[in-house]
């Protein structure tokens, strides 16, 4: 079994934190900002103290690789990232790169050289809140997107992701290409609440939800409130309210598993006395099943239609994003239900509702992820908080995976 | 009978119509700004040209006093507001205006002097859209807003209102004060569909309705949208859609005439995968019945406890505004009526749901209105319009009910 040293990750997990840490607890550490710069820098010393060999690949992807005794073994890759949301929390990917890190030191520790070398990751711009595309860093490696869009994606200050790569001295030389991997594993909070509820400190991810993104656009006719009687109006709001009501009763008619929400909603004119002729609003629409995300879709666009010909409105539905369900691999599954279980971790599956870096490299290794619990499922906020036996009870069910994937003959 | 010169009057509005036109055939004519000046400049030199006697006064309302046979009786008081929305129609309040400007002319061409005097009137910012106070010419002349606090209204782009005056030239040194008045009626476009509907020429307007402003905050929590499942949440954004969709079917539970408007709308953080922590949203109610607007908010307030209670969210509920039902004199009414009835135009007697000068000037001084015809209800827009053959009978109805007005020897 391997034991981590607790009091070395609490240390490392404070130290990390003060990087852009805010008034409130959290973190504000956006990709690409000098607080990211700051903890990359922390992050390569201590990479440098192990000895551990480090490439920086050109969308600043940083990966440090530790040896294994077979030099033709194809390497196991741990890690998560260390950008933030805006005030966001401090669980929310350090703990998984920090986690990788503990590994690695225990490996120091204990003296253990793995057959299989074992590399940790830390991806650039997971969050997509400052340059507005999630998981970027493992989407460029894995190849769902191209390199030349990356750099030229543009911030809200209007800065380039290219030009704030080289200003922050993390536009490396290292082609950002997939190699050949053993296996994934992503150590992360869990976002949501199922963990905490059931009073379980590990979950093993057996695949993401699939995911519907709607834009919808409702048009009426303007009127002025006063003096227009209610029967001759076309009110898009009107038809907006009763569409993102009967949406919001949908999902407990599909499946357990299935949740929308309608997260951005605007009216035109907005003005008090004026009936609005224009309201447009997102739905995002997930489920493990991709036959309920897909006859979801089909009934929202049914209950849209029917509010719009009971307001007498017009709309437009407009899918702009959607992904099938993941499957994360059955025997990596397997290997962390065991890894738990000799750890004496409390831990049962579960599929997550959100995206991660280890969805994109999924596609190309076998992978799959630790979760730890999310008090009242709060994330993306600076009350974000898991309890620390959690977290070093997560760090070691990944250190003692790591160790069993790096000896395992499987795959190559 | 009075009759008018229709082709005057046409020219009159087509004149007076080119001063801030749009190219989509509406007008773009704010309160104060360079257009005002020149449609004022234009309204004073045809005032000139009648021999009237002019006061300009010191929040910038302009009248016209042509003199009757008995010094000391009080004057019949006809006019409207030459300030246009932006982008809004050629119709409200222009016609008023020039229609009373047309009653002058009237009495000049048949050489009738009526035994009380006539005082024609153009209100300073009626529509508000520039300086937010509707109606303020008539609501500091009657006392309802204080000339400073008129004065020191701001507009969007940081011009004083005060100052606006001065730079135009329309800070007028006559008192802004009630003085006697035996009777005033404000010639207007209807800005609903009802005479339209009904193919009716000339409305009799009885009284304005009840209005309640009511500002609606809902407080819930955010989460991230992928892992939280439809029961842990607390969704600000569900919440209000169940209560505006309940709104809208509030007013035919209430009353024939009851109306609820929901016109402004925002949420936050207004994230596409965010789970919105706050709602908030208008809401306008109007009823010629006083305790029907009374109850709605009493209901109103039910439903959106009933929805919040619903979706675990907390609210706010502000009244922001609150005037109850404007009752019209009977006596200018049923003159009026007589009028149409002698000028042999179609008309009934109906009620107004939007505010106008005249609802001011009512609390001073006997007063009703004239409404004629806005085809489909559109108003505010450059899609505005009244069938010129309204626009005629509206006038020769206004012409007629002046003179039986100024030679009524009731009120004094």
């Amino acid at each position: 079994m391997m034991n981590i040293n607790a009091t070395r990750l609490r240390k490392s997990f404070e130290s990390y934190s003060s990087i852009g840490e805010t008034d409130a607890g959290g973190l504000h550490r956006l990709a690409l900002t000098d607080e990211d710069k700051k903890v990359r820098n922390k992050f390569v010393t201590d990479l440098e103290a192990l000895g551990v060999d480090i490439r920086i690949d050109k969308v600043g992807n940083i990966f440090g690789r530790r040896e294994g005794t077979d030099p033709d073994a194809d390497p196991v890759l741990i890690g998560s990232h260390l950008d933030s949301q805006p005030y966001g929390g401090r669980y929310d990917g350090q703990l998984g790169v920090l986690s990788a890190l503990e590994t690695l030191h225990t490996l120091e520790d204990e003296d253990i050289t793995t057959t299989r070398p074992i590399e940790i990751v830390n991806w650039t711009n997971e969050e997509g809140s400052r340059f507005q595309h999630a998981m970027l860093g493992s989407a460029v490696f894995t190849g769902e997107t191209t390199l030349e869009d990356a750099l030229e994606l543009t911030g809200q200050a209007g800065n380039r992701l290219g030009d704030e790569l080289n200003r922050i001295g993390y536009d490396g030389q290292h082609p950002t290409e997939p190699f050949d991997i053993h296996s994934h594993v992503e150590l992360h909070i869990e976002q949501g609440p199922t963990l905490a509820e059931s009073d379980t400190s590990v979950g093993v991810v057996e695949g993401v939800f699939g995911i519907a993104w709607l834009r919808v656009t409702i048009n009426g006719e303007t009127d002025h409130a006063g003096p227009t009687p209610m029967h001759t109006r076309a009110d898009a709001m009107a038809s907006a309210a009763d569409a993102v009501s009967a949406i919001n009763r949908l999902p407990n008619r599909l499946s357990a598993d299935a949740i929308a929400t309608v997260g951005e909603f605007g009216v035109e004119p907005n003005s008090i006395n004026v009936v609005p002729d224009q309201a447009d609003f997102t739905v995002d629409v997930r489920s493990y099943d991709n036959d309920v995300v897909h006859r979801a879709v089909g009934r929202i666009r049914e209950e849209i239609a029917a509010a719009c010909q009971r307001h007498g409105t017009e709309y437009d539905v407009e899918l702009v994003w959607r992904i099938p369900p993941t499957d994360f691999d059955p025997g990596t599954c397997d290997v962390l239900e065991a890894a738990a279980t000799a750890a004496d971790v409390s831990h049962h599956r579960m599929v997550s509702g959100a995206g991660h870096d280890a969805k994109y490299i999924n596609d190309i290794a076998p992978t799959s992820m630790i979760f730890v619990p999310s008090v009242d499922g709060k994330t993306h906020n600076e009350e974000e908080f898991t309890e620390w036996e959690d977290c070093v009870a997560g760090a070691k069910v990944l250190a003692e995976a790591t160790v069993r994937l790096a000896e395992s003959l499987t795959h190559d």
